[in-house]
């Protein structure tokens, strides 16, 4: 028997994937590369919530939207665009989506751009993530975490209660996370019923609510304005809700993921389905052919038509600085 | 007044360059390549004598010979072909030279893929060396060194006189040369007159001496019999000759010089022409795409269309295990 409610998958296509220059480009960004074993990160995404969601949304800039498009379309799924004009981070993208949806609907929140390999195990968190959002509470989804990752934010829970969000912690504090046992990584994931969201963010942030709801009142076809929308302060749903709502219930959640945020998580994964190194730990991304590292280690070589990136896997997150260097330049190469 | 002998200016073009691959490979080894200045060190070789030498000689096997042809015929240069039909080591391969040659003509026997800088202190040289040929002594060029250089051969002379050749030294030994003062680098370029030369290989190596000459003997337009040259004792002209004839004499040189027999000397060469490096010491070479080194210093990138290398510097030497494992695997890769 189907509730009278919808349940609606909510793909976020926002983030430039920086950390993964050369590979991710604004044209091309990491979520739409086929490297990730032939089917692009968000191909994956819709297919792994086909069989729970009733309806797809997909909220992004219109790039993203167009990359979008075409794999729906290849899937003949059915789905809802919301275009923005201009990135207002997450508080904006997702309120944009409430106010699309009926009031009671579900909404399932997720990237378009993380791994997660056990289906089974994925289905059944979100089974119960409904059933608690069906309940009126805003759910996250929280990752037991394999080892003291200093990469993903934490939370703090005790049952199905957050104590707390913690940012990225380091090394001393993401071991103690772990030996406390009661730490979740923070997945990025949510869900809720769009009426119960809006509720929480017009108490919490009123600001943002009112601007996204005067812009999606104003959507063309989906398309948002740009004018309207440069007034929507620019923050994120964590900072605007979920630290601050007393609904907020944690899902802890055992699959396998990743959020493929640097090239260090992109070569464990890719080291996990099979993808060669060398006898020192050295990979070739981008091209077959073959690349010889003498002298070197756990070096990953990232072949693209147009730039090319030597590695020391453990500098991954310094990615960040050449694509900001790239950026002050205007640089083609990010294109 | 010209002498009535000839000046011949003999080019050695075998050896792989095993050590510079993938850039080097058979069907286009380094002398051939492009990326030194513009110019191949084919043609600088070749440029280098025009003004020293009535003739040159081409010695090598025929995909060598092929290559040759196109850079002597683009510069109008004339020219002798001596065509291997195995490769025989530097005793024959001058042997062959001494026997096209008329007894008197004085020969210059230089490798073609080595870089000089200072034309008029190398012409000096040459010019010093005709003169002892003319005496009759066989002469090799030492060069005055710069640092305790590990990767080349030295002769340790006394005024003109060479008392003994060294093998690549290790590192203590290369800094009691230097200190010593009386050590040059073994440049691997010889001048002697013909009939001198094959007078002491006579003495010295009879074998080859009279298998070569039969070689020769049975030449067709410089094309060598395969069946008659697998006859020939591979030896090199340092041991059959040089290590053991009293009529060596040393010309002491201070032209910059180096064989670019590594990655590690390319790169030298090629920071002193003003090609590019990063902060950390990084090199590309084969591609003018960006490339970006994260994590990694003093590492060498080099780009083929078809395979690539990834090197720290100070392991140039190893390059040659690489491609001793391709040659094992018979890998296309080495072609």
């Amino acid at each position: 028997m189907k509730n009278k409610h919808s349940i609606i998958h909510v793909i976020l296509t926002g983030g430039v994937g920086s950390r993964l220059w050369p590979l991710s480009r604004k044209s091309q960004p990491k979520q739409y590369l086929d490297i990730f074993d032939g089917k692009s990160l968000f191909e994956m995404t819709v297919d792994r919530n086909r069989n729970i969601a009733d309806k797809v949304m997909v909220v992004g800039n219109i790039d993203n939207c167009n990359l979008s498009r075409n794999i729906l379309e290849k899937t003949n799924t059915e789905y809802i665009d919301i275009i923005e004009s201009t990135p207002r981070n997450t508080a904006a993208a997702i309120a944009f989506s409430a106010f699309a949806a009926d009031p009671d609907d579900i909404l399932i929140i997720t990237p378009s751009d993380h791994i997660i390999d056990d289906r089974k195990a994925y289905e059944g968190s979100i089974q119960e993530a409904v059933e608690k959002a069906e309940q009126g509470y805003i759910v996250t989804f929280g990752i037991v975490p394999t080892k003291p990752e200093t990469g993903y934010g934490y939370i703090e829970r005790e049952g199905d209660d957050v104590i707390s969000f913690r940012e990225k912690p380091n090394q001393v504090s993401a071991r103690d996370f772990i030996a406390k046992g009661n730490f979740l990584w923070n997945s990025g994931m949510f869900c809720f019923k769009a009426a119960v969201l809006l509720e929480e963010l017009k108490a919490f942030h009123p600001e943002v609510y009112e601007k996204s709801r005067l812009v999606w009142a104003n959507n063309v076809n989906g398309n948002l304005d740009l004018a309207l929308s440069l007034d929507i302060p620019s923050i994120s749903i964590d900072y605007a809700v979920m630290e601050r709502s007393k609904k907020i219930k944690v899902v802890s959640s055992k699959f396998d993921w990743s959020d493929l945020g640097s090239f260090e998580s992109v070569y464990d994964y890719l080291v996990s389905i099979g993808h060669a190194i060398d006898e020192n730990g050295n990979m070739v991304i981008g091209t077959n052919n073959y690349t010889a590292f003498i002298g070197v280690k756990d070096t990953i070589f990232v072949y693209t038509p147009t730039a090319n990136l030597i590695l020391k896997k453990e500098f991954s997150q310094d990615v960040k600085s050449v694509y900001n260097a790239l950026a002050r330049d205007n640089s083609d190469l990010l294109n």
